[in-house]
């Protein structure tokens, strides 16, 4: 559940005009590469019939997706030149996404993985009360704005999530703490079993409640890029890679493996990685089964510390 | 080689005036642990005899480090209370480090090991021509300030060292590449067999010439802290760690295994995440054996990404 929406961008490498974007869709077409996929947002009466077609070419459902009288969500944002982690938010037309009010179908309220993309808390709330019965697992991604402007809300809903997926800035902003240690903490004592901290080209942390109480952490870097075209979309689609892994992996928040969460990971980083080589949906779309398996298997030559031959006893000088 | 100074400086944890510091000071002492290690720097005629004592104590050769008249390299900082990141610069006193001319003792020319921390481009290579030959391994620490104005001096002597170590910026403003992969790229083409970029708390990239001419690169996690007292001297603490673990391991510039380079900056981000829970010199001269093991050993639980049952084959959707 989320937006679809259309962008507007302008990056050093270029610009690109009302595309498709939108977190439920970036999030879907990520996804589904792994495991089927619905979406929950709405559309205005000008969204163009090949969107839907691309979104029906990977076999995403678009049963939940509502069409209303008006215009499509739209945005538009320019990346510093110098900077490509830095955009400023030229213009946002909420337009028919102002008044959403997401529905799940009969057959989306019986779905055993859920993502709460970013929007209103309670909206989050509301989709997750719609659901027939408790799913395997749910996800949430929130923002800055909910955070400063509804943290109440947004605190109900993260305490009945299994994971959440955030910034490493709004982690800090949420939990009220400086310290990243501290801020993940906070957040598993809310009630998530995970907390998954996005931190842009520096990769991800990721926060884990062991059975036995304690935590235990993942540091997952972010593959080097020699070449980034448009950054938007890179945290829906990780959360698109992560989500579509976990779903493969029938794995279920109460006895979720470390293993399996650390692969969604890098998968979710993965996914990540192909949406910022193109702009808007362009490389995301176009990625092929060689090139996604290809760059989850750097991340094992990555970040690979073999033991010393002796093991890993240190070689103390007295 | 490098400084020996002492540092006033104020964090959000509190204070301390005149404290022993500066670049040779932290090497050394990380380095102590795993290697003998001597330094080459220069004091006043206020030096302390008890900070000799803690050198001697930790069995760092003292013979190389000379006391002139005059008073010690003195600076004073003081770090952001919300970003222990940023830091201002107060006040600096070269004293006697203004005209440091480093002379090498008989022995030192005759060292395996090399590391010329941040000090003027010149007076590097001037250390390197002391040798007596060339070391088996020479790595070299730099920073914007001679990037800004010695760049051309700066550029000779980094094409004759094996390892440069320096910040994410830093490399950036080097190499005139703004995309870290290339900024990399970069450095190696100009002779080293590593660069080693740090990046504080998002940890350490080292990209490596390969000998088929390729190149590869490794990620390595800082480790999560829940408190940091004092970042002064944490990337000389690196280098000491990272070094130290070299020469134990009699590792040779132009036999340099990936391995055992991986294991070194795992070591020397072990190094640093001590000194930063800690005053100055505080936690890095008291740590302990099972202190540092136990952070070394963290890496692996921190980083490691087991295969998949099945192996990696990705579950695709169709």
């Amino acid at each position: 559940m989320g937006s679809v929406a259309y962008d507007s961008v302008r990056t050093q490498a270029g610009s690109r005009t009302d595309a498709l974007g939108g977190s439920a869709t970036y999030f879907s077409l990520a996804s589904s590469y792994f495991s089927p996929v619905g979406v929950v947002a709405v559309v205005g009466d000008d969204f163009r019939e090949d969107d839907l077609e691309l979104l029906r070419t990977h076999k995403v459902d678009i049963s939940g997706l509502e069409r209303k009288p008006g215009k499509t969500f739209r945005w538009a944002g320019v990346y510093d030149t110098a900077d490509v982690n830095t955009r400023e938010t030229l213009d946002t037309q909420l337009n028919v996404f102002a008044d959403f009010s997401p529905a799940l179908t009969a057959e989306q309220s019986k779905a055993d993985y859920l993502f709460l993309a970013n929007i209103h808390p309670a909206l989050q709330l509301d989709v997750l009360e719609q659901m027939d019965s408790r799913p395997k697992l749910v996800a949430l991604d929130s923002m800055n704005f909910w955070i400063e402007g509804n943290k109440a809300d947004l605190k109900k809903v993260v305490e009945q999530v299994d994971v959440l997926i955030i910034d490493e800035n709004e982690v800090r902003e949420f939990s009220d703490e400086r310290n990243l240690v501290s801020a993940a903490r906070a957040v598993l004592r809310m009630g998530p079993t995970a907390v998954v901290i996005k931190r842009g080209e520096h990769g991800v942390l990721m926060y884990l409640s062991e059975p036995d109480g304690s935590e235990s952490v993942f540091a997952c870097p972010a593959l080097p890029l020699d070449h980034v075209i448009d950054p938007t979309g890179a945290g829906d689609s990780f959360a698109g890679g992560f989500m579509g892994y976990l779903s493969a992996s029938g794995a279920t928040a109460s006895t979720l493996p470390a293993a399996t969460l650390r692969r969604a990971v890098a998968l979710g980083s993965v996914m990540g990685s192909i949406t910022v080589q193109g702009f808007n949906m362009e490389a995301l779309t176009g990625a092929s089964k060689a090139d996604i398996q290809g760059r989850f298997d750097k991340f094992h030559a990555l970040t690979q510390l073999n033991e010393a031959p002796g093991g890993n006893g240190l070689p103390w000088s007295n």
